[in-house]
């Protein structure tokens, strides 16, 4: 049996269903170039026949140059007692100009009854029907049986005549689903190795992950037989998610030797993990399998160089690979020689004789001992090993700020905040309101900036998170604020720690937007707006 | 063989090395008081070789009594060429007053050589020595065979070796360990299938995700024969997390029929795992498996009432089973139930068809649909509760409050709040300062009432937390704030959600302290020291 394994990915179609995902028709549009470069073989881009957004992606993503991917569309069999030629959902699929047809009908006898009211028989011809319709009309075929692995656990016989009937009409694929998300890999294992006997047709699978086997699940498939694995990029959709391609790809193709996409686009994996994430604007958990953050990192201690110089026997794969990197996490455990790993990263210099190295190394202990931690906000360790290494730049100095927050019986709350920066030697002030203390800083801030440095409108805080470091004496203890953000192309963390919740969100805030900055050059911003930004301190 | 599967968890050890996961003594002792009422057999609370937090643990949690799950402490194998009486790491654990020990000794020679540098038969001495010396002191023995997997890849005799001395030496327990995650669910049944047959010792498993695959991965150990799972809740843990607990419980028990824990406890499990995740300060996935707010949401739609009146074949589980409840997204059904349940704990009659219990109820669920999460914060839903069945007491009335913050060169942070309250027909009128806006408040507010309500003098607020609700736009988003305050006898906690981190904390320190002064009666405070208090406005 071939070791190819095709990849459909189903992030545009059934990776929406995912609570607080939405994607606009250009999101799609970009999702789909970048599915493209990674070597997915099917792009699922939506249901044409259930409404106009998915119609226009489409239209418009006809314009795409795609490498080799291939746009379906998807959709239902036909409606019982009607024609193919006059169902409206078939013809919207052939409107698509689609190449490819993913078309669901029923496994299970209950939903036959229940779902669609009609009889086990009428159920048959509808699948006959709509595949034979579909491919009469030059389309490849991608039939997915909804349910079946309930519907064959509930009647095997009829949910094994349904794909039989697709197969009879000539559908390309079987797709096995567990739309319930409810299997165990062992039952897959038995269920698809029968199917795989029986059923004269490529088989594929598609997983949900409500039992945190998603992965496995696809894995036991392909073993059994299957040769498409359908999922979701960082397992978005309904519920818990659809299966992960970002965890599948590597683990069928890297760790169990099938073929799914070239060494080179494998290397991509991570980087389009993160701009999927980006685009969808959904956080990536920091832990997520393969193409995470925290995916390589290791806790520091003394053992660490030791760990680098047999990173192999310490990480179950090479980070590169996926286009993720090992990651050393400084803690409050780690020692200097963390630190001189962590410089060479960032390719700069510490010599451990200079005098301000060693002040600076030392600063970085005393703010972990005070409740810095470093292993969260890796931009804020970095302006610090730059100034222990003289690579320092002052992008901009902090001369004040103020923040008041008032609320009076049945009004709103108001936030103001003042901001008293030097930039290039020029004293810049400005006031700015925000939805609460640390938005108004940040507007306070950025109004400060962006006449010298007009990039600063690209990144945005994307996560912000505050925590007690000594719960003893609460609201006078020191907290710790993270603070993540982000660009179109990078996301990074900085850290600020005070007994006041706003001055350590004044710490984070700064260093987001100085190392931001850092590399970049300031223009000289132009007079006329200047006036106007000073002036609002009038209001 | 026995279908019991015993569960060993290692939240408070393996899951604090997860990135950003940090537990004080404090929450570690709440973590295994809820561990042991969710039923697990071992809770391991830490390494006391390693550190002193770790050595108060266990001295602290003497006092718990617990139902029936022991604490056992982790360590390492004794040092090479020591006497295991000598070695000090073995008898932090004896000192340490736990019945079982869990050490962890090397599985690969390519570790031996290289990060123990001695050989391999001092290697096997010293996992047999430190087995039978702690065999010897009367302890219950776990032995972890670290990179299990990979050893035995490698070499598979000396991997074999190195357990079958652990076994000969009198442990209770071998587990295999697959340390760097990176192993495929058809090696772990091949591997431990092997070991099953050859050790005469109960095996367990202990799986990380880095591939996905780390629940999968336990339930194949546990099919080839294991009868221990380490894990943690949530799948906290260094790099991709351990084996997730709260996936596995109900894939062995309600899917697999092994037993592991009551019914009754397995309702507790969606409570406890959300719970671990509030004390750890880390944002629960909606979308996690079991547990998860979306685990078993529906999305709404012309046939959701017929997905609900056939639940069971949309459903792959009764979400009751696990504590959890089913949610439809669109119109918001579920709620009330369990409010009429909370409200009889708290001996509160809730009459359904008074309007104004009605309008309550209506509020709880806005306020839920907001971002509150009275899961974490009781005191805050009693408030409600007693306001739905009018037992509701107006202890002291809000009229406005006022915060600024101030930083100018060099200079310290400035903090000070002016409340104004309506205390029993009085307006009191405080200014304070404090080491942050938070304190300041809370300051003003104590004095404000601490000549009606003397008592309060008694409560301090123990623990504050904040977290973004919505990514989306993070200084911008809401955010939700909650607060612990304790007394001698009692602790509570309270929540307040806003786009102001100042608002929100407002409004859970009046919770608080409304809370704290229900059904206390305020005394008439002395007119001197109510002159005094006024005049500090003039200052």
């Amino acid at each position: 049996m071939s070791s190819a394994v095709k990849i459909f990915d189903t992030t545009l179609r059934d990776g929406t269903q995912g609570e607080g995902i939405s994607l606009s028709v250009e999101d799609k549009l970009k999702i789909a170039q970048k599915l493209d470069e990674l070597g997915v073989h099917y792009i699922e881009g939506g249901w044409p026949g259930s409404n106009n957004k998915d119609i226009e992606f489409f239209e418009r993503a006809k314009q795409l140059s795609l490498k080799q991917a291939k746009i379906t569309a998807f959709g239902s069999t036909r409606r019982k007692d009607t024609d193919p030629a006059d169902d409206v959902n078939l013809n919207k699929i052939l409107e698509s100009g689609v190449s490819v047809a993913t078309i669901f009908g029923k496994s299970w006898d209950f939903h036959v009854h229940k779902a669609l009211q009609t009889s086990l028989e009428e159920n048959l011809a509808m699948i006959y029907d709509s595949v034979f319709y579909l491919k009469s009309k030059g389309l490849e075929v991608i039939y997915d049986a909804e349910h079946f692995f309930d519907g064959y656990k509930q009647n095997q016989a009829y949910a094994m005549q349904t794909i039989q009937k697709a197969a009879e009409a000539g559908a390309d694929w079987v797709v096995l689903c567990d739309t319930n998300g409810g299997s165990m890999p062992s039952e897959i294992t038995r269920i698809v190795t029968d199917v795989a006997a029986q059923v004269n047709c490529p088989i594929g699978i598609h997983a949900h992950n409500d039992c945190e086997l998603a992965v496995a699940n696809s894995i036991a498939a392909v073993h059994a037989g299957a040769r498409q694995v359908q999922g979701t990029m960082n397992g978005f959709g309904e519920r818990c998610g659809n299966a992960n391609l970002c965890s599948i790809l590597p683990n069928l193709q890297l760790k169990l030797s099938y073929t799914c996409i070239s060494p080179e686009q494998m290397t991509q994996l991570t980087n389009t993990a993160r701009y999927v994430s980006e685009i969808a604007n959904v956080h990536m958990p920091l832990n997520q399998p393969y193409v995470g953050s925290a995916a390589f990192a290791h806790k520091g201690g003394i053992h660490v160089s030791a760990i680098l110089r047999h990173a192999k026997t310490y990480e179950h794969l090479t980070p590169e690979l996926v286009g993720n990197k090992q990651r050393v996490l400084v803690s409050e455990l780690a020692g200097q020689s963390n630190l001189v790993f962590k410089a060479q990263e960032l390719n700069l210099d510490l010599d451990m004789q200079n005098a301000q190295t060693k002040q600076v190394i030392q600063e970085i202990k005393d703010l972990e001992h005070q409740g810095y931690q470093f292993e969260g906000a890796d931009a804020s360790l970095e302006l610090l090993l730059r100034k222990a290494s003289g690579q320092v730049e002052d992008v901009f100095e902090v001369k004040s700020f103020k923040v008041s927050i008032e609320r009076h019986r049945d009004q709103a709350v108001r936030s103001e905040a003042i901001v008293k920066l030097a930039v290039k030697n020029e004293e810049v002030y400005t006031v700015a309101s925000g939805n609460g203390p640390v938005n108004a800083l940040d507007n306070a801030l950025r109004k400060a900036l962006i006449d010298f440095y007009p990039d600063i409108q690209r990144m945005h805080l994307s996560d912000y998170k505050v925590r007690v470091i000594d719960e003893k004496d609460a609201t006078a203890a020191k907290v710790r604020v993270l603070v993540e953000s982000s660009d179109f192309e990078n996301t990074w963390s900085t850290v600020g720690v005070s007994e006041n919740v706003i001055e350590a969100s004044w710490q984070a805030l700064v260093d987001s937007l100085r190392y931001a900055l850092t590399g970049k050059t300031a223009v000289t911003p132009n007079k006329e707006r200047e006036a106007e930004r000073s002036g609002l301190l009038n209001h």
